[in-house]
């Protein structure tokens, strides 16, 4: 496994790796879920890249940049085992020089949800995923289902701008207790962890619902929130019941819907979603 | 040579050019000028790409984009002549679907210049170059120095972006007269094409005021004024000296100097730069 840091050291390795060349883009301090994205790299391609970089530009002055967790080394052992490639571990200065002034902007779906929430962050998702795909050059690039929007707005980018790469979204790992995986929960204190399962618990809840016939999208909205008002410790930011690929709020389920969630537990802020049916 | 248009056929096509590529972009309706980026590309790459592709997106509603001068069957003609291996002639239903959102902006050095007199027109020309570079995936492409800031601007996303391309700027090629070598200079009536002179003119008046020991950037500005003074059927909409990386306006020419100019001849808006020394 060669790890790399420099753009053209990252593209001295790019040229001998075989097509097709897989790409696991990642925040770092991994869990099961960026594992389990590794793995169907590892599966689909003849290559697997990982890029590892806690990218400033997706997180606003309020938010939790610089306590964001971190281990590099563990990280990298974890990558070895899954027999990944090529590591790319650019640094800020090297990704975000000082006059550096370019953007990639996508607008409908980056409005509502997480994008109404945290103003700026789909700007610094789509920026540096457009810049991770031009450098790595990627056949496929994989995401994760529990960040549903980021890949409704990947999607979207990669078609609009023509990048020649298949986008693939892997299903949410969950912990036993059906917390979704998140870098995040690791800020969660003990009290807080069992209160996290709120989320997940909430989501099926809904989808129990729909299971047994309930296609009103308002009355599955209200069987959420019936379940976070029983949880002292959580703080809902959104209940979403949208068209999976507009993101716009449904009225009635007609064929496919996506459930989603923001949620404070303390002072962590924590989402999940389900697709239905 | 290939001729394709969607991006299916495009793909399928592109597997099997050999490195490096070279993409020459054009909106069409080519001159010497286009046809010098076709030699310089097929001198320095294994294969040449040509895109022709009136982009609306880079033309505000105000300006010529339904005029604008197209002859595919000549373009086709030419290029055949010139060894290009394929042309792609997107529709614009192929370039931007019912559903297009996406944009690539590039801030400071769109700001001056054309980026103020032609609001919007680089967002345009950004978004439609990182498609092209996407979808034909070039080592190099080929710009004309003519468009002055346009390659300026394509330099900094490239950069920014982390775009694996060699960006290659030509030099302007002009008729006999040294007016500048463009499409729209067919919109020119007789008169007009003698007044549209004035550009090279002007420029030259100032170079060789420069090469005379002249630095003070508002005396070659006056210098240029002076020119246009003189011709009638001619209205300056920008003249300037500027360093030719940031595109901020000298006082002094310490090194390197952009000089540039936009003048209407009658209802055509003309554009003509030079580099100092």
């Amino acid at each position: 496994m060669k790890v790399v840091v420099s753009l053209a050291e990252l593209w001295e390795v790019r040229r001998f790796l075989n097509s097709p060349v897989g790409l696991v883009p990642t925040m770092g301090y991994l869990h099961e879920g960026h594992l389990s994205l590794v793995r169907a790299a590892r599966q689909e391609c003849a290559c697997v890249v990982v890029s590892i970089f806690v990218n400033p530009t997706q997180f606003s002055p309020t938010e939790d940049l610089s306590t964001y967790p971190r281990d590099l080394e563990r990280d990298l052992d974890l990558l070895e085992k899954e027999g990944v490639d090529l590591v790319w571990t650019p640094t800020k200065e090297i990704m975000y020089p000082a006059d550096f002034q370019s953007w990639v902007l996508v607008e409908e779906v980056t409005k509502p949800l997480e994008g109404a929430m945290r103003p700026g962050h789909f700007k610094g998702v789509t920026t540096v995923v457009a810049k991770l795909l031009n450098a790595v050059q990627p056949q496929k690039a994989f995401f994760g289902q529990k960040d549903a929007q980021q890949s409704v707005v990947i999607r979207q980018m990669v078609k609009d701008l023509n990048y020649p790469v298949e986008v693939k979204i892997c299903p949410t790992v969950r912990e036993p207790d059906n917390l979704a995986m998140s870098s995040r929960n690791a800020y969660l204190q003990p009290a807080e962890r069992q209160a996290a399962t709120v989320l997940s618990r909430a989501l099926f809840a809904a989808r129990e619902a729909y299971q047994n016939g309930e296609r009103n999208a308002n009355r599955l909205r209200k069987t959420m929130q019936a379940v976070f008002n029983q949880e002292p410790l959580a703080r809902v930011q959104y209940i979403s019941c949208a068209d999976p690929n507009t993101l716009q709020e449904l009225d009635l389920i007609e064929d496919h819907a996506l459930l989603s969630v923001a949620v404070f537990i303390g002072k962590t802020r924590l989402i999940d979603n389900i697709l239905l049916p």
